[in-house]
């Protein structure tokens, strides 16, 4: 999703303002995993010099639980790479399956020539330890700081930290969805359970 | 899924025979990742002194399209950790959801003191350039080998390429299941197209 392509219809304004009201919750950090684990298309979020861009993302990983690491590429033709390489710091910020749209439209343009904030109307809240602000249209935001950058050279691999966690307790719940390529995504359908540990 | 815990019952042996016959179509790489991005529960298949293992992964990611390049974690907690560190080989194999009781079986017992494939009745075949075994249970088998280690100290993380990619073409549209942790899976629903670039 990071190809030039036709914006798509921001959803309507009146939704967005609701979202400005929206309570988010502190998430213990060693619950983080179950956010990333199961491979949800995630949006990212950056700020150099005052200036916020967001990706989509879909190559992202948990490395460790606790405390709870996040490997993930960003690749150097991204306009979100530079920022994240010199400020090492993102937030995660996890959609639900009715943003989709907008998720692909915010990987269809780049940052470098849009303000993807204002193209789409996104809301959005300060975080509270990096400058990147939380996306309240997506159910989980992940506030995170670049641990190691030993990666980026070979692979453009970032490997992150979270340092703090908010859902959103009334869609906590929500579906999200998973890139198969070529703009085709799988929805979350059931939920099953079954006896097993922990990861 | 990595703690001991009580065995699942395996699909009937009738089940089971029938996969004997099953004819795997090669995929051409650079499809690969179409099969590991969405961040499904895969299995591992190692292989060491000619005594095969599998586990149950779900920290894993796409790093490189072409060549197709995944990176995952596997702990060194994990028998599997050694034979993968060692012989530079593996499998991953993509289960359909119909198979999950049995992955999560697979998940909560170790290679250390159990035949999984004995105690599962899991159907292999050779694979073609690794000495792990495709698993015919799963309807996408990529055969890998380990090109990058110098992060499995630091995380138990592994390089590997993709160097033969199989799907069953009767099962290509399988649902995947997604690991929201504590044995809790969501299963691929609906699929939705939305315009996008490749990734």
């Amino acid at each position: 999703m990071s190809r030039e392509g036709a914006a798509l219809p921001d959803p309507p304004a009146k939704g967005r303002k609701a979202l400005g009201s929206r309570h988010l919750r502190s998430v213990p950090l060693e619950r983080a995993y179950q956010l990333i684990e199961p491979g949800p298309v995630v949006l990212l979020a950056t700020s150099q010099r005052g200036i916020p861009n967001v990706m989509a993302m879909s190559w992202h990983m948990m490395v460790e639980f606790t405390p709870p690491q996040i490997a993930c590429i960003v690749s150097n033709r991204n306009h979100s790479f530079a920022a994240l390489k010199r400020t090492k710091e993102c937030v995660i910020a996890i959609p639900p399956a009715e943003f989709a749209k907008t998720v692909v439209a915010i990987g269809n343009c780049s940052g470098a020539d849009t303000d993807k904030f204002a193209r789409f109307g996104l809301a959005t809240r300060a975080a509270r330890h990096v400058a990147p602000p939380l996306l309240l249209d997506c159910f989980a935001n992940l506030e995170c700081r670049v641990v190691d950058t030993r990666m980026v050279s070979a692979y453009c691999m970032f490997v992150l930290e979270v340092v703090h966690a908010w859902i959103d307790p009334q869609r906590r719940d929500a579906r999200t969805i998973h890139h198969q390529g070529w703009g085709r995504f799988a929805v979350d359908g059931q939920h099953i359970r079954l006896r097993s540990g922990k990861a």
